[in-house]
């Protein structure tokens, strides 16, 4: 079938009655976008010649993955997710924002509610024999100065990439903490070392970036929310460095300020000072929140997420 | 937020690498497609400035409408349907097929193998005290010749508005039939008069088009596949003529050839004669098929479709 065969000027119209751009009542924010996204989808489908059988594939497609709640693994791995980052970072660029910490992307995995501790908690239960992991840092203002009293909300998956309240296996909350900094801004927390987190086998996202001929794996990763009253909230991540993936992120979530390097301590004597028997990780890391400016973008997102 | 500050090269690139435009392997028709609705995407956002709060909104609207088969709704509510219809008439007249009845969409409420009978069929099974119904015509060639043995596959709504199958309150196959002309290429009903279809109450379709400032009603109709060996297939409907939804269809499917007169009828010897005790409906609508075209693009669609 030949391509480019509808008058412009009819796609125009029919996006318009579609988004009830000439009716009265509706929200016209939504008219606005709904008129823009169907009237490049008609555009796309008359330049690509994507048949019916195309369109009706790709509209299981979406329905498949909706049922299996992945659209929240689709949108960063369709980079969508990060673009939206960089146009915040371009947003807070021009607004004269700078100097903190760099931003990254949330994913679909975070738990609202997580066990609040005071400068230091472990995460994880002590069931998941992997390679013990000390993390620690100051949150600070993008002045340097330490910051009394940040929330340090910080997440990750076990050794076998999983993640808590998403894997039954694996108790409430485990990998999951909010850690209120101490008085010189310190947070430290004990964990176990994550894997990188993978698009499910035989599910509808690694279907996808798969027939696109790309992996579907993240690099091992820790992410955190990092707040303070008086500060632009964070949400970022750190890479685990070494990892296969780092530099092929499936979720494009990687950021060169955001691989610290990862100490292997084997010491006989360090390891039985921290109470183990075998050696392990050490990452530190220091988070720079930017104040709060008046009128500038939030960088609070509301988005659906799942709570325990 | 400022809109129209990503330089469209960092789009491009960062597209082409969501789609593994630059990679080995994967379906190439597929990366194509990734490619430019991603980029699309992207584009829109930053010229309309969609924020993270709306972009996730999008995303989570879209999943309850995978969880609840919305899409199948959703995708002629916005034309995108009807638009895949005009796509193929202009494909066919420009490679000189013609002739024949219009086209107009299938919908998401088809389902497969409905009894078969031979030149006439009872499609309502008594319960339903709508007002009767027959409909006939003749099926021929797009040069007026009848054709024997063509299958007029009927489904249409009672007189709620609702399908059976995706309707439990109906028997299986209600108001669905399929119906082999006879030699004369005549096919005939009796059945009761539809309701137009409205989107449910409190769905996410009706949701979204009513915070267009739309309706969310289709008028009366009946649908129509059509085909006989030989013939291009047909996917059809006809509209009740006098509806009050029957120019504002929701889903963009009615058109100006399908839209045949009804005859009332309050005759009492031909009421008499029908077996009846009220006044009836008549409707007469002929089908006209295109032969066959060697290389034209097929009229058989692939969807997903529900089966009983």
């Amino acid at each position: 079938m030949p391509s480019n065969i509808i008058d412009r000027k009819i796609i125009d119209t029919l996006a318009r009655r579609a988004a009830g751009s000439d009716t009265e009542g509706g929200n016209p924010r939504l008219k606005e976008i709904v008129h823009r996204l169907t009237h490049d989808l008609m555009v796309a489908i008359d330049d690509l010649d994507i048949s019916m059988d195309e369109f009706w594939t790709g509209v299981a497609y979406f329905a498949a993955a909706g049922k299996s709640d992945e659209l929240g693994l689709i949108a960063p791995g369709l980079a969508v997710e990060h673009f939206l980052d960089l146009r915040l970072d371009e947003a807070e660029r021009l607004a004269g924002i700078g100097g903190g910490t760099q931003r990254t992307i949330e994913g679909p995995l975070y738990v609202a509610g997580a066990p609040l501790e005071k400068g230091e908690a472990r995460l994880d239960d002590g069931s998941d024999a992997g390679e013990v992991l000390f993390m620690e840092g100051r949150v600070t203002g993008s002045d340097g100065k330490p910051v009394a009293g940040a929330i340090v909300d910080v997440w990750h998956a076990n050794t076998k990439g999983n993640y808590s309240h998403f894997d039954p296996s694996q108790v409430p909350f485990n990998l999951r903490r909010r850690i209120e900094t101490d008085a010189d801004g310190i947070y430290r927390f004990r964990s176990i070392m994550p894997s990188g987190y993978g698009c499910p086998p035989g599910s509808q996202s690694r279907l996808l970036f798969e027939s696109l001929g790309r992996h579907a794996e993240r690099p091992a990763h820790i992410h955190f929310f990092v707040s303070a009253p008086g500060y632009r909230k964070l949400t970022t991540q750190i890479n685990i460095d070494g990892d296969a993936y780092l530099h092929t992120d499936f979720a494009f979530g990687t950021r060169d300020g955001l691989i610290p390097n990862v100490t292997r301590v084997a010491d006989a004597a360090e390891v039985h000072a921290r109470g183990l028997n075998a050696p392990f990780a050490l990452i530190g890391f220091d988070f720079a929140l930017v104040p709060d400016v008046e009128g500038a973008v939030t960088t609070e997102i509301n988005r659906p997420r799942a709570a325990a």
